[in-house]
């Protein structure tokens, strides 16, 4: 019965590397599941398997549901939803997978610095944790399967 | 058995009185529900009711918590959850909220610019309709209601 | 508490209608939700309120998807929900709806003439009860709302 | 934690061979499931097993709702549920079972080709993909699993 | 919000009326639904509205489906399910009506006479009350909605 | 669609009057549920209605289940939930209702005085607001309804 | 992943060894659970466990609600449940047990005699299959797991 | 397929430890799963990962929402939830895991002294066993496996 964690949102710095690292530096028996996080291919993959569209809006489309069935599928089977927001870009797919995480009452924690406290307040009000580093993302865990 | 709809999202633009208008002029029986759209009396409820807080993040805490009441208590009557997003400002609330509402399998409809679109391409991927107008919104309750 | 009906399917014939006259007539308070049944409306509503598509495939998503909206409330809703098929044509979307309401633990009633039994034993394997007359269906609710 | 899939529809072409060939390809760890996809076998299982019936309706009743055991299973375990639609035959199974997976939340994808494009854009409407040949649904898998 | 009760079992002594009759009394209101309780109609609908069967099994399997269409929708509706065992007739249909309001997390009353506490022990054990009078059924109706 | 709320927790304080008048005060039109109060009455309604036991636990478990009718049918009824803690006795029932309507969905509002705040951490966890007056409690609510 | 059955009802034939051996014979994956079937254990096990009651109820309700947790727990993990009626006993369980699995949307097969057609009709709308022979049962197994 | 449980509540005596001793004396294959029962750690989880705090009432709040990860994660995955009550402290967190898991329609075994009895109704009201020493629960978790 190993626990099972989802980590969304950021795909620009490389919180999850530390937190894999940190996963397998304490032997904690995680499976550790993330979207696709190179940005052309996620941005793509609607075009380059079901063919080229003409309007922005549907290869965006197209795009958006194929990613949307991995996503599903983890945070359905996830046992902890890890969700971070970087300072930059808007990164509403983090923000949604949130409140998707929250509405099928999957522990949520989120990821963030500290200035972007006012502007996640409802998200982090759906949340178990706020952490600021993924150092103590992985204490979290550590604590959770001691 | 009147229809619900619930405005989730941007408070600095007329859009809810536009669709609120627009409903009043075609007749339609929709009962139309709202968060706390006074900016300062939702940031600051927490403190207001419940006393003071020295740290930033709690008095964050304690406002959306109390938000979290009626969003949620909204959200889950809705017929259709109608979520505004702003050229400006992240707006977390309002994708954590098309989270939400998308994992309660309620129709989601976005309302945004075509600037928008590539960011909010997993919001539109998990909604029914996305328009850039009010009028838009209200035609396509006119024509389910109709 | 008045009872809801939901009538699925076919749209080239009177049997809605009958459905309704044999309602009234025998005096049973019942709701009545259809689809939009004028065939030119629910193709084209997607491009008439949102703009129009180069693509056909992308027309009919948006149509369909605002349909949908209509449709999965007045299901969710639904006491009962009463599938006609035609002789002609493929109506997937009955089928599809026979479905959707199987798994919301909605009743099924069947409406259908018998050269189509095969065809429809899957559906018919999911229904309470499989008629071949708008009366007959009548005749359930009345003795349903005795 | 392999990934579960089930292949609902068209029995009269060999699109499930080529599904099973390509995920074998790529080496995804996928399990697959289908109906009973014997034609006799599956028309007949009722008769076979329970003893014969007089009439036509009842016959092909006890042989759907014996399929139906199978076919619930495999579509209640699915991670993602395709649905294929061939150019002949009204097929509402296919459509049934689409439209169950989807009130479950189950991801659907639809293989068809596009001549059926109209007659299936409900059952699209509900739909993360819509692919026109195996290979493309071979791709959505290898590209979700990768 | 007017409180409802669905009296399932028993249809050959007057219980239902004396429970209906002392919620009259005691002015509670109080919404009561039953089963079709005309024991001739409820065995004969599937054949009087959809025609006659050769066998016996097809006769009642159609007139049971019609009856579940009533008796599912008021076991949902309702806040209370009381389920009357008599002291003959094997009464599976009320046993399997406490089941399904179990499962569903309805409250559930039995009533019936004490030589049957044995054989009704399963049941029981899913009840929140057991009575032996249609009296005490009323005074905790009332206690309840006092 | 007036506002719903049930009031768990301690029978020995006049907190439930006091919300009741700053709802009237404040006229919000929400309706208002408790268990039931008489102390005496909740008690013995078991060996009231259902006849004496001879065990004070068989005692205690009839009336608890016929207490628990009412107290889960208006858990399940209520937009907001809020649980009341005096100083002195153990109220696992507070408790207990607590957890049922946390793992509801049912928005929790705790209130206590702050000397319980460590033995509550857990049930407060679960809330969306913890108060230390019903005066407090009333301002949520009205300010949820503004 | 094996199939997992459930098997109800009947305790004084052995139509659970033939269904076992059938498995067994034909090689079929499945794993098989049952209640307590010892009829002396599963009356007494309340009181050897946890102590003699003065009252016949008592003693049956804390035997009934041990048995519970296993019965629930298996209903819950089965893909089918399979409950038997012989021609003598009330086995109002096995009719409870088959209302319980139905309201959860497990397929249940039934397996009883012809004579008991139509006191069963109930429970019979609800399965999938009614077999006469544990013969049969095994063969709708092995159809299902081909 | 073993058998999972929870212990919830006192972590002042060695009522785990017997449990588990039981359970190992018998053979049987139980995943037993409890709550960080080193009480400091537990208080103090929330400032140890996430930093100190000011006020009592955060600090007690950031690390009950931490414990609550590892709480809610065993509850949804358990068979059977065992409470234990001891006769000192309020235990608020044992009736409010007992609620939860009632509402999520887990299987409740409550473990206490005679003497607490009355203030436990509720509670054992919603239990399939009320136990007086964890041999008694080792006895029903043996007998359910047997």
């Amino acid at each position: 019965m190993s626990f099972k964690i989802y980590l969304s949102g950021e795909i620009h710095s490389d919180w999850r590397e530390k937190i894999a690292q940190g996963i397998k530096d304490k032997g904690l028996d995680i499976d550790i599941k993330s979207p696709v996080t190179d940005h052309q291919a996620s941005d793509d993959c609607g075009e380059v398997i079901l063919g080229a569209e003409t309007e922005a809006f549907w290869k965006d489309h197209k795009a958006a549901k194929i990613n949307a069935i991995r996503i599903r599928k983890y945070i359905m089977d996830a046992d902890v939803v890890i969700v971070r927001f970087g300072n930059q870009y808007k990164q509403w797919n983090a923000a949604f997978d949130a409140g998707y995480a929250a509405a099928l009452g999957k522990p949520v924690i989120t990821l963030h610095d500290e200035e972007l406290t006012h502007a996640l307040k409802e998200v982090n009000a759906a949340a178990l944790a706020t952490c600021s580093s993924p150092e103590q993302v992985v204490d979290i865990l550590a604590y959770t399967l001691n």
